[in-house]
């Protein structure tokens, strides 16, 4: 097989221990002995038993772990949720995969579930026939401290967008002499990513080019042709065995004008900022309020349009969230972007993401790829750990 | 621009008639003057809107279409929406974007919202505020029914995946000379959708092969290198404009032995009989009877692990279902897949899918790859059209 096709650097990380989060969560079951678990949100299944089929319920007790789901799935929910100890049920028919959902919860004195992640009809359905408890998924909290194994996938995921992005980089700058779309950028990030190893993109790839379309944060990829004095953001990820990675690289096609190098370097100092005031205790809003600053101070905050970041795991957004409304606090083992972004119509618009781990000692960057947004930029080298 | 890197289909497809959408819906409303529709589905959005970005709500009451999403979207709402006449609020804070809800909603007697697509702690939590009225999407309802526009768009979508299938269906069946992974296999039908105008995949591309995995109808894909005697599964689809394709073509690599012609011709046969089924005026159910019937009478009715088919638009999997517990109805306009599959552990699997729309006349095929799942075989061909 040909090496360049990428082998599979999940094969080379560690293991999940599925068996002790199955462990760690029943240990936080009810107090009561009969107490049990639905949970209906797919990722959540994944974290928990390793099944990543797109349908499908759980329910822990103090004595079992059974996965439902549909025909579909049977073999594959056998097979990836071997490491938990659950027990499979597949049924073709909705009402027979309903009546087993019943059966494994027989006797229960109480079924805890989430209200977030339960439709309004499921719940009404669900609660004429059993006695539920809304509360948050325990899963979801556990979920934001990542564990060794998870963290070699998000960095195996985040070593891919940056083998990928080397190679893309060039075809990106000289776009002034051969021609080049945004989609033709995207094509070959999703394209190398999976050539570096990667699963998969971790989310749909922003292009985003010229005075209109670099000016929104969330701009969809189009075909149009980039050009000279565009500036251009680049927001890519990977996924691995089901972990995400984030980056944003920001550039200028040829020579860049003083505005845009003045805004650049704006963003790298809230960026900057915000990598400082990342650290266990801290709470994701103080770290908004560090990026927020800077451009609040030099006049520019009405063109920061979003938060600060986010968490990164199984999903490509999950708490913690870095933003003046949130109450998330940051702790060891969490995985965030710090993404703060310029931007305006007429002018298009700059974002700069890393993704970081916080360590006991401060926190650790995950993106390796260096800022190069136009030719003779000095980086302020970001180190790959920040004691704080 | 290279040609080979793919215009865009949707420029010389029809324009989609946003107004008379939401005319449409207008006339639906409350018979009461001050009722409101709530739209928190995210592809109901951009059936009514245009706008498709990944969080928002719309309010629609008999003088005002209301778009609210966060600071991300502002201004691709804004472009993306302009033919629905909506009015769009973009709020970074959460707390805000909710007064706006409540302003947009402001002297409604009721609420309209679909308890199915509305999480129970949203429902809570807005039922404090508001007089809501629990009612199945009407937006749901008339995305069944396909206009000239979205056809245009789903047979585009449908024609990259064949024109990419036409150029990787090489390569799979010379896997037994030039080893190849299902990986492989998908990467490049991936890649080349967008080089034939494809926005991106439809869904993550199936590519099953061998005695294990092509015995699960869902299976993801792995680095598994393909070798003679394989049966392969390849369940590939494009998008193109938000509108998604979808087809399952099955093969053997090398020799095909008795076992496997006799059961892909058994496919072939309850794909056919599927396709007769198909017409307006019939059920769901009966078109699922009429493929499942075929594999009972040949008693290899267990081998059959899911229903026989689906709706396709903005949706991958949208109503009417072919399943023995639908109540589904077939309409002129519907667009549908017809999808039986055998499949089992130590043999493998085959599944034959095509994508069609239901006429006046009975219906039509929009798959255009024709069935080669090993040298020499006959195809019975599929005419284009069938009157029923």
């Amino acid at each position: 097989m040909n090496e360049t096709r990428g082998s599979d650097p999940a094969v080379s990380c560690p293991t999940i221990d599925r068996a002790r989060r199955v462990d760690l969560l029943r240990s936080q079951l009810q107090e009561s002995e009969d107490g049990a678990w639905l949970f209906t949100d797919l990722v959540d299944i994944r974290w928990l038993t390793g099944f990543g089929g797109s349908n499908g319920w759980v329910v822990l007790r103090g004595d079992e772990l059974v996965i439902g789901t549909d025909g579909r799935y049977g073999e594959r929910a056998r097979t990836e949720s071997v490491g938990s100890g659950a027990t499979v049920f597949a049924e073709q028919l909705r009402s027979r995969l309903h009546e087993r959902l019943l059966e494994a919860l027989r006797g229960a004195s109480s079924v805890a579930l989430d209200p977030a992640m339960t439709s309004h009809s499921e719940w009404s359905a669900l609660a004429k026939e059993l006695d539920l408890l809304p509360l948050a998924s325990p899963v979801k909290k556990a979920r934001r401290i990542k564990d060794a194994a998870e963290l070699s996938r998000i960095e195996a995921a985040a070593g891919a967008a940056d083998a990928a992005l080397l190679e893309v980089e060039p075809m990106l700058l000289g776009a002034g002499d051969a021609p080049i779309t945004e989609a033709d950028v995207r094509n070959e990030l999703e394209y190398r990513m999976r050539m570096h190893g990667a699963d998969d993109r971790s989310y749909e790839t922003i292009v985003a080019t010229g005075p209109e379309h670099a000016a929104r944060p969330h701009h969809e990829v189009s075909r149009r042709t980039i050009v000279d004095g565009d500036t251009v953001i680049v927001d890519v990820g990977a996924l691995v065995d089901g972990y995400h990675s984030d980056m944003t690289r920001s550039y200028v096609i040829g020579e860049p004008t003083e505005q845009q190098r003045e805004i650049y370097a704006l963003v790298e100092v809230s960026h900057r900022a915000g990598i400082d005031a990342l650290r266990a205790g801290s709470t994701a809003k103080e770290i908004d309020s560090a990026c927020r600053e800077v451009f609040d101070d030099a006049g520019y905050g009405d063109w920061f349009l979003h938060g600060t970041g986010h968490g990164v795991g199984l999903d490509i957004h999950e708490p913690p969230f870095h933003s003046q409304a949130s109450d998330d606090l940051i702790e060891v083992g969490n995985v965030v972007t710090i993404e703060p972004g310029l931007y305006r119509g007429n002018f298009g618009g700059f974002r700069i993401e890393d993704l970081l781990v916080v360590t006991e000692q401060g926190s650790r960057v995950l993106t390796h790829t260096p800022q190069r947004p136009f030719p003779g930029h000095s980086q302020t080298t970001a180190p790959s750990d920040h004691p704080n």
